[in-house]
C-alpha cells in the first residue's frame, strides 16, 4: 500500500485507490452530504486530482461546504482553467470570501481566465505551460521542465520565447528535446516552420480544426505582441468537440441543447428545452392550415387531391433535411465557406430536380397500379392527377433541397450558428410553400376538368 | 536555408518549406500528373511526412506511379497504420509487387494491421510505440527513447513489460520519466493504478470514450496474454470522432453518410447517397395515401378536417425528431444503456402528453380566434372540431415522443447503429399512425354531427 493510502479511513479506500475517472463517477452518485464527507476525508492531492476532472458534478457546492483554508488550497492546486470554471459556479459571496485566501498571482490568472467568453480559446486555455528563453540549451530546458513538471498541465510542447521581447519564436516538442544533444541549443530541435497559434477570441471549433490539421497536442494562445497567454490542450478540445457534437445533434433534432445527460435532466427542465421550439414550429406550421383554407374550394371539389398531401409535403421536408445536414456539417468543418453559397445552390437545384423526378416516377407507377388493379378509383381524370402529383414532387423536392441547403448559409450570414437549422425547421419552411406549389400545379393541370 | 531545402528545384520550394498541412492541401489541388512530378522532386523525408497525413488524397495512385524502390522506401518510412491504409488503396498487382521490395518485419506488421475491420481499435492503432522491460531504470529508458524516437509515432506513453512474459505491467508517461531521478526504476515513476487498455476488436467510439474519460494521449491495445499489439493515439481518435460525427449528422438528416467534403463529391455520387433513403421514405410515406383512401368518406363529408392534417402530422414528426436526437446522443455517449429503455419510455410518455396538451391549447385558441374573428368559418360544429384537433395533438405528440425515443433502442437491440434513426425516418413512422389517430378521434367526437 502506498503511503498516501495509509492515512485514509477504511471506508474511503475505494475513493483513494480507484482510478480517478471511476472515483469521480462514484462520488457523483452519492448525495451532496455524503460526498462532502468523503471529500473531507481524502488527502488534498487526491481531491485536487478529482476536482481537476470536468466530469465532477457539484464541484462548486462541494467547495462552498469546505473549510476556507482547504477550499483555497484546493483552488490553488487545481489546473487553473478548471479552477476558473469552478469559481464561476460559486455565488458572489463565496467567491469573494475564498478569493481573499488565495495567492494574488493565482487569483490574477484566474480572474483573467474568467473574463473570456465561453466557446473561445481563452475560455479553454490553461496558463500552466512551459516557456523558456530561445537561447537556452537542451539540457537547461530539460532541467527547467524537471523543476516545474508537477505544476504544469502540459509539458509536451515547450514555447521558446525571444529573450528580449518575450514574443513566441518557435515551439519544441518534449520528444525532440529528449532526443537532442544536451549542449545543443533547444532551438535546433524546434520545428522549422512558424508555430501555429490562435488568439484568445478564436472559436473553439476553429481551435479544434487547427489542432487536427496540424496533429498538435497543444496550441498556443497569443496576444497582439505574440506573448503566450496560455495553451489549449488536445484533451480540452476533445471534450469541447463532444459537447458541441451533442449540442448540434439536439439542435438539429429541433430543440434547445441539453448539457447534462438525459437521465439526469429533470422533467420540467426537459419540457422547457423542448416546448419552445415545438410551439414555435407549431405556430409556423399553422400557416399550412391558412394555406389550405385558401384552397378550400378546390379541396371540396376534388377530395382526391387531399390523399397525396402528406406524401408530397413529407418529401419536400425529407429532401430539405438531407441538404441541411450536409451543409451544416460542411460549414462546421470549414469545407465550404460563406462565399461558396452560389456554387452549392447551382449543385442543389439540379440534384433536387432529379431526385424529385425519381419520386414523381414512383408516384405515377403507384397511382397506375392502384387504378388498373382496381384497388382504388381515382376517377376519370386519374392520368392528369398522376401528372399533377409528379410535377408537384419535382417542384417541391427542388424547393426543399434549395431551401435546406441555403438555410445554414443564411443563418451564418445573419450571425447565427448554422447548426441552429434543424430538420423540423426546414420541414416547416418547406411545408407551407409545398402546399402552394401543389395547389398551383393542380389548378394549372386540372383546371377545367376536376377543378 | 536548411540543408534539406537546398537540393530542391526552385518551383518545388513551397512544397518543401510550407508546413505539412498546407503542403498536403496544395498537392491535393493539383492534377494527378502534376502531383506525381512534385512528389518525385521532393526529398524522401518530406514525402514521408506528407504521406503520413490522412488528408492526402490519391495516396495510392501516387505510390503506384513511383519507381518501385522509392515506393517501398516510402512505405517503410511511413507510420505503419497509415502505410496499411494506403496499401489497401492499391490494386492487388501493385500491392504484391511493392510487398516484394519491403522488409519482412514491416510487411508482417502491415499485414497484421490490414486484417482488422474498420472502426475498431485494431484498425486505428500503430505498432510504432515504445516498450521496455519493467526492471529498467529511468536513465536506461530515456536512452532507449533517444535511440528510437525518430521511428515511433508516439513516445509520450511508455509501456513497461514483464521481463519474462512481456505482459503489460504499467504505463509511464514521458513527462514523469523526464522528472525522475536517473537511477530510480522507471516503474517508480509509473501510474499506480492498472493501465487502461482495449482489445483489437474494441469499437472506436469506446476507444474515444476511454481516452476522454482518462485524459490519455494514447491507449494500449492488448491481446489475451496482455501483450501490447499497438497503441491508439489521441490524434487518430480525434479524426475518427470527427468522421463519425459527420456520418451521424448525415444519417440523422436521412441519407447515407458521405466521407468526402461536399464540394468534392460528384453529382452522381451525391444522387446515389440521397436517392436511396428518399425513395425508401417515399414508399413508406405512401401508406399515408392508403390511410387517407380508407377515410375518404369522412374526408368527403368534412373537408374542414383536412385543413389540420399537415399541422397535426408535422407536430408528431417534430416531437419524434426531438426524442430521437436526444436518445441517439445519449446511447452514443454511454449515458443511457439498452436496459434503461423502460425508464426512458416512462419519461417520454408524460413528456409527450404534456407537450401535446400545450400544442392542443394553442390550436383551440387559434380556431376560436379565427371563428369569433370571422376570419374563417369552421361550421356549426367548430367547438367539437377544435376538441378533435386538440385531442389528436395529445395522442400524436405522445406517440411521436415515444416512438422517437424507442427507435434508437430498437435499432441497437437489432444490432444496427442507433444513429441510423433519422429525423425523416421517425417522421414517416409517425405520419401514418398520426393519420389513423386523427381520424379515429374525429369519428369518436364528431360521429353523428359532422361525420
Amino acid at each position: 500500500m502506498t503511503p498516501i493510502l495509509q492515512a485514509v479511513a477504511p471506508e474511503l479506500l475505494p475513493f483513494a485507490s480507484q482510478n480517478i475517472a471511476d472515483a469521480v463517477e462514484s462520488l457523483n452518485a452519492r448525495s451532496l452530504d455524503a460526498a462532502t464527507d468523503i471529500v473531507a476525508g481524502l488527502p488534498l492531492a487526491r481531491v485536487i486530482d478529482m476536482f481537476d476532472r470536468p466530469e465532477l458534478q457539484r464541484a462548486g457546492n462541494l467547495i462552498a461546504r469546505m473549510p476556507d483554508a482547504r477550499a483555497a488550497a484546493l483552488l490553488e492546486g487545481m489546473a487553473d482553467d478548471r479552477a476558473a470554471d469552478v469559481l464561476l459556479e460559486l455565488d458572489e459571496a463565496d467567491r469573494t470570501r475564498l478569493s481573499g485566501r488565495m495567492r494574488s498571482g493565482t487569483l490574477e490568472a484566474l480572474r483573467q481566465l474568467m473574463r473570456y467568453p465561453p466557446h473561445t480559446a481563452g475560455s479553454l486555455m490553461t496558463t500552466e505551460f512551459v516557456s523558456v528563453p530561445a537561447d537556452w540549451t537542451v539540457a537547461q530546458t530539460l532541467a527547467h521542465i524537471r523543476d516545474v513538471e508537477r505544476s504544469r498541465e502540459t509539458v509536451y510542447a515547450i514555447y521558446l520565447l525571444d529573450p528580449a521581447t518575450h514574443a513566441l519564436v518557435r515551439t519544441v516538442s518534449l520528444r525532440r528535446l529528449v532526443a537532442g544533444e544536451p549542449d545543443a541549443p533547444a532551438l535546433s530541435q524546434a520545428q522549422r516552420t512558424e508555430p501555429v497559434w490562435v488568439s484568445a477570441s478564436t472559436d473553439q471549433e476553429e481551435v479544434a480544426r487547427l489542432i487536427r490539421r496540424h496533429d498538435l497536442l497543444a496550441i498556443p494562445v497569443l496576444d497582439e505582441a505574440r506573448h503566450v497567454l496560455g495553451v489549449v490542450t488536445v484533451d480540452d478540445v476533445l471534450d469541447a468537440l463532444i459537447a458541441e457534437g451533442t449540442e448540434d445533434a439536439h439542435k438539429f433534432g429541433g430543440m434547445q441543447a441539453i448539457a447534462q445527460p438525459y437521465i439526469n435532466t429533470g422533467f420540467w427542465a426537459m419540457i422547457k428545452k423542448r416546448a419552445g421550439w415545438l410551439c414555435a414550429l407549431f405556430l409556423g406550421e399553422m400557416l399550412t392550415a391558412s394555406a389550405m383554407q385558401h384552397f378550400d374550394d378546390e379541396l371540396a371539389k376534388a377530395v382526391v387531391l387531399t390523399l397525396f398531401i402528406p406524401l408530397i409535403m413529407s418529401s419536400g421536408g425529407n429532401s430539405g433535411s438531407q441538404a441541411t445536414s450536409l451543409l451544416i456539417r460542411s460549414l462546421a468543418l470549414g469545407e465550404v465557406r460563406l462565399r461558396d453559397w452560389w456554387k452549392v445552390a447551382l449543385r442543389e437545384l439540379p440534384t433536387g430536380m432529379l431526385l424529385g423526378a425519381m419520386l414523381g416516377a414512383i408516384a405515377i407507377i403507384r397511382i397506375s397500379i392502384w387504378q388498373y388493379g382496381g384497388i382504388y378509383d381515382y376517377g376519370p381524370h386519374w392520368v392528369l392527377l398522376a401528372l399533377t402529383v409528379a410535377a408537384a414532387l419535382i417542384g417541391i423536392v427542388s424547393f426543399g433541397s434549395l431551401t435546406g441547403s441555403m438555410l445554414p448559409f443564411a443563418l451564418q450570414r445573419l450571425g447565427f450558428d448554422p447548426a441552429s437549422a434543424s430538420a423540423p425547421f426546414v420541414a416547416t419552411l418547406v411545408d407551407v410553400t409545398g402546399l402552394v406549389i401543389y395547389f398551383s400545379i393542380a389548378a394549372m393541370i386540372l383546371g377545367g376538368t376536376l377543378l
